[in-house]
């Protein structure tokens, strides 16, 4: 037996759950599952590395859930109900204790969301993780990023800039007092995919897509997918709590450039605001109206940012750019 | 844009082909696809890092097509139907000649298995990539691991040893003369999978795996799921040709331990010889029997080795275990 199948089984191997549905698990060549009669199958893929992504000694348990959420986020962002996954985990040698941690996370996540671990690869290297994870959705109903019209009001839930603010303080660039920054670091280390409102917004919202290069980015590929442009109001912007005694200039590259917050943005006609508003009383998570989209900018696909005077908000960074030391 | 988003555009991101069927490739949170009515996917997923899988400095269109050809591998093990792929890659920089080389290494082999790449993930570190590959299968018809009855023959495809003896060159064990290094490292750096042969053993084979680790590591898996012993006799095994020259213990060592071949084992009833034997002709590729299935030796799970005396073959080493030099 090599240790990829004793890793694999003694971490990450569990007896069937009752739910479960895939035809064939862990422990053959591949796994096998089926789609039921009218849906499609939405995947997608996600690598985490050390020192790209986390810092080498990011506490596991937080790790593990993270990996995991950042990959449900996409499922999400197209409305899919989280039904399987694979995990493929690179470790430079293994140690019982930053497995058992990581598992824990990854799994109380896991089961919370109600997907199956269908198979994985455990390899040695540089510590990284991939997951690919696949949720269902009814065929032709997914939320699509090209599907935002000209009117469409845009919509972001939860609240942003959190997570960039506690990125800002771990890189030394600011200093947070004790409280704002436990905010901020959950919203970090602990994202949580908005699973629910995905789902929920099939039927409602024209386009999605989850903030996690930043508001600015992410509403970008809406704009470009669709061939519109787009407004936001900055007063508007739901806040983390964590950035209330922030600095202006703070606040605003948090919120409107900072990664990592995975919440969803999403469109929809004017005529669904009401929906939407018994939608957030029905999730207990605020959903705010930021902006509109337009006909595109003179052939250009463009996120616009104003102030409260209607002003033009200059946009010095637009999104977490991983590569950019090397450009 | 951000730099995820302009590699995969320009490198991976390639005209939707006459033959595509995924409703939704790159290019959005998730792809979408479809699986026929009375069929199932068959998922699976594998890692290669440098410094465990390849050498850093590896021609990289030899290792867009590895990094390909091992995963299609598996789906061959289940007798898939390749159909799908996403490629996660980490790059340690933008090296667009080495991007240009991996991309076309990949295509070449993904075009001729008509695989399409629906999704994918550009980060910043160590270089590795995961790929996950989805292919069809006919609902229960899979070849499982499990499937293996006492008395069924065990054959294996093409030849063994290759792969093994040109890794032993380069690690500096042994030293090959041209020709044979030649013949030994295109198995070692071109694999095939044996995609059309897994697909044509469907309701032949009793169960099938693929020789990652070597012949007895994987063929000890078919042991355990299906909880039987198996014997092969040494005299029968398909050497690979670069083998012919070399000293028996290093024959012996690459053909029953050396993994990365990825020619398929498998095992089904002695009514099939015909089958198997009409089936080598067809796809040109030798196909050989190597021993039996028997009943569990004492409840253990055995493979056992015997030689032209009939004589036990003792093992030292049965597969390749790339977390040794930790254990």
């Amino acid at each position: 037996m090599t240790p990829e199948f004793s890793l694999i089984d003694r971490y990450f191997k569990r007896p069937t759950p009752a739910g479960a549905r895939a035809v064939l698990g862990i422990g053959d060549d591949c796994a096998l599952i089926r789609t039921p009669p009218g849906f499609e199958m939405a995947i997608s893929t996600d690598t985490l590395v050390a020192g790209t992504h986390f810092f080498a000694d990011a506490d596991a348990e937080k790790l593990g859930h993270k990996a995991l959420a950042v990959n449900l986020s996409d499922l999400a962002a197209m409305g899919a109900t989280p039904r399987y996954l694979t995990l493929s985990l690179t470790l430079p040698n293994i140690d019982e204790a930053w497995l058992a941690a990581f598992s824990r996370g990854f799994f109380a996540l896991a089961d919370a969301e109600q997907i199956e671990l269908i198979g994985g690869d455990t390899t040695r290297g540089p510590l990284s993780m991939t997951l690919t994870v696949f949720g269902e959705v009814e065929a032709g109903r997914a939320l699509r990023r090209e599907g935002a019209q000209a009117g469409d009001d845009i919509w972001v839930s939860g609240t942003l800039g959190g997570a960039a603010l506690a990125l800002m303080h771990l890189q030394g660039r600011i200093v947070l007092a004790a409280r704002p920054l436990a905010v901020a670091e959950a919203r970090l280390h602990q994202p949580m995919a908005r699973t629910q409102l995905g789902m929920a917004l099939l039927g409602i919202a024209s386009a999605a897509i989850d903030i996690s290069d930043g508001l600015v980015a992410d509403l970008g590929h809406i704009c470009e997918r669709s061939q519109l442009s787009a407004s936001i109001d900055s007063a508007a912007l739901p806040m983390s709590p964590a950035l209330l005694g922030a600095r202006a200039d703070v606040r605003q590259i948090c919120a409107l450039s900072g990664g990592d917050d995975y919440e969803l943005c999403f469109t929809a006609p004017a005529a669904r605001r009401a929906d939407i508003e018994a939608l957030a009383a029905s999730l207990s998570l605020p959903l705010t109206r930021i902006g509109k989209m337009s006909a595109a900018d003179a052939g250009a696909f463009t996120v616009k940012v104003f102030d409260e005077k209607r002003q033009e908000v200059s946009l010095a960074s637009t999104g977490y750019d991983q590569f950019a030391s090397t450009a």
